[in-house]
């Protein structure tokens, strides 16, 4: 596939980030007021910290499939990495995985607190559906369809979705399982992969694909978060904190149900390099402009952090 | 007001808590798995224990001042008291006000553990957005509409609303302020008066309200809103934990800024007589059938629990 190694990727990515970190502060709000100041403080640490804000651009270069216009992605493409923030801060806190670092940084909850951490946990996610319906609204994109992102969002991310699979998660924390196998590929599926779908998926519903596209690229995502995951469930195994700028080795440290616990490590790798095969499958399948998707993908697999 | 007398209003509250009970739990999911329906079980003990439903009986009277076909409210009033249940949820946690009983129930993380009431509350607010989505669109009303109640929702529960007035509650603790007058204010604004607002609010923008009258209920709002968060700290003061179902004292203990606090105990409920007054006065100003918000209202700064 030739038309992949047209697109520089780390060039590609640094582009898109830089260009989404600067866009997601213009939809944070400021305030005067002491108290809530310090809310909107320890909510801006922790989207400041900057990860790889891989949603928003799964996203845009969903989007990019059907178009070049995709100006009016940019609420959903902030609101998606709102919610992935507001997980990030409620699973870190010491009753959930108790992690003192992310994104090199101390944690919310090491920096401004517990409860602080718990209200802007809760106000980034309340935050997430303001900023879908108030500005894209004001984008003038059909009501119908930014209904459909709203309950995107709240599919991906509540019982059946995100909080059902950190529910899991905890819940199956020190338990040999004899259905393990099972066990974390739902996890997986429900604490990480509901949301990247979610962003594949919303990406082109404001783009008007079709039943049919939006079927295809569900599949895709499907394998593409999976695959994202247990790369992820790698890195906690072979990567310093340093080099993650996480705490890393935690999985096995809570005997947590990771791709490489139930497996071992190289079947593991094996694993996620078949669920990238089947996600670029999917792309294969798919009748657009898949070029940047297909490199992306690639790198998401290879990725070492 | 002689109409006023005609409204039986411990039948109406009794009649409209067992209706509202018995809906909501027709919006609530089921599953199979253990963790996921542990997660479940915590949010529905917790959506059970049963407060008074004054916001979605709020909700329900208000559109009754437009109308008698109120169906198509449910999703939202099913959503204002999942919102306002994991408002509690989280407001109870070890790390914020730290209590042990509410309704007359251990709380959730004393049940649950508190890995699960975070998550529980997280749940509930996802799902409330869902909720208004998929059934209220499901009603025909108007996406449009649909999209202001998924706003009316976000701004009265963020870092401006209940999660910045959380914020102000906690930050405040324990000082003593020049300003404590403007801020408690401000507190109970932000904290109850928001949802509150909102469940008018909403209640007349599913009726289809011009926005004069949507200004003159909102006014009417904002003055019960503030009663009913006095009477709440009155009661805080004067009731036992058996009467009341929860803590008492606790505001006092933890040094709150509350109206008795600030005020005194007797001026503090002449405060709330006045703001029940001004909300009566707002009422007055509308024309419309609201007899029954009005006898409501008299019942609301009367209430003893």
């Amino acid at each position: 596939m030739p038309t992949s190694t047209l697109l520089d990727i780390d060039l590609y990515l640094k582009e898109k980030t830089d260009w989404i970190d600067k866009q997601i502060f213009r939809f944070m709000p400021a305030s005067d007021s002491p108290a809530i100041g310090r809310l909107i403080e320890s909510v801006n640490y922790s989207l400041r910290a900057g990860g790889k804000r891989i949603r928003p651009i799964l996203m845009l270069a969903t989007a990019e499939c059907f178009g070049d216009s995709t100006e009016h992605l940019l609420p959903a493409m902030a609101a998606v990495e709102m919610i992935h923030t507001y997980s990030l801060i409620h699973d870190d806190l010491p009753s959930m995985d108790n992690d003192d670092l992310r994104r090199g940084q101390p944690t919310n909850h090491k920096k401004y607190g517990e409860a602080t951490a718990i209200l802007a946990g809760d106000a980034l996610m309340t935050y997430a559906y303001e900023v879908v319906v108030r500005y894209t609204d004001r984008t003038r994109v059909n009501p119908r369809i930014v209904l459909q992102v709203v309950q995107e969002l709240g599919q991906a991310t509540g019982v059946f979705g995100m909080v059902g699979g950190q529910m899991m998660d905890l819940y199956y924390e020190k338990h040999t399982m004899p259905n393990a196998a099972e066990l974390v590929r739902e996890i997986h599926q429900r604490k990480t992969g509901a949301l990247i779908r979610a962003a594949v998926r919303i990406g082109a519903v404001l783009m008007q694909c079709t039943q049919i596209q939006l079927d295809q690229l569900t599949i895709y995502a499907n394998h593409l978060g999976l695959a994202f995951q247990i790369v992820d469930d790698i890195l906690d195994v072979e990567c310093t904190p340093e080099e993650l700028g996480k705490s890393t080795g935690s999985d096995e440290a809570r005997a947590k149900l990771t791709y490489p616990a139930v497996y071992g490590l190289e079947p593991a790798k094996s694993l996620a390099r078949d669920q990238g095969k089947l996600a670029l499958a999917a792309l294969d399948q798919f009748n657009g402009h898949v070029d940047t998707l297909r490199v992306l993908t690639e790198h998401i697999v290879a990725r070492r952090k």
